[in-house]
């Protein structure tokens, strides 16, 4: 049998890499689903809490730290009386937000 | 600032279950790429090695038996003489190519 090499798969190992670090990121249990949550609309640190069921509030606080330092969440204050605090999703943020739902409906088809 | 809260979100615990098991086996170093690969067409375990840089043997091999174990590659032996293996991709492992390239052109675009 012959194999045709595909010029891109040389290409592969940059490829591999950007995908191992969004693998790395996105593999972290509550941060697709707290990327999804957002994909509805900005809010704030209780909202999420309540919207991520079964998450405690140290690891919302971690998660969210994390999805800022990646570039995918921003997180705003809004001047008060009171004081609000919103996180939201960045443009890259919600540049996943539809690849992210082709994966989950990918894994729902294909792994059990 | 009003939340409309999204229906589908209380949905979201077994999509992130689906979206953790599919990040789980896909962020391992190697697997993505070796999908990408046998997404040209059917190739044998050297033809692997030599495809994928930096790869080892014993790596290689794991590697294979997990993703037959998880339904996206099958392996098929060829009768010979000289009898051959073939490694290629399940129609699970074919649906996934697509989406893995939106991803890591996503990866590419917006995380360093």
């Amino acid at each position: 049998m012959e194999k045709i090499v595909n010029p891109e798969v040389h290409d592969a190992p940059a490829c591999d890499a950007a995908l191992v670090h969004a693998f790395g990121l996105l593999g972290k249990r509550w941060n697709g689903i707290l990327l999804g949550t957002l994909a509805d609309g900005a809010a704030g640190f209780a909202e999420l809490g309540r919207a991520v069921v079964g998450i405690s509030d140290s690891v919302l606080a971690e998660r969210l730290v994390e999805l800022q330092g990646a570039g995918l969440i921003s997180r705003q204050v809004e001047p008060g009386p009171p004081v609000t605090v919103a996180y939201q999703l960045t443009p890259s943020g919600e540049a996943l937000v539809p690849v992210l739902a082709q994966l989950g409906a990918w894994a729902r088809a294909n792994l059990v």
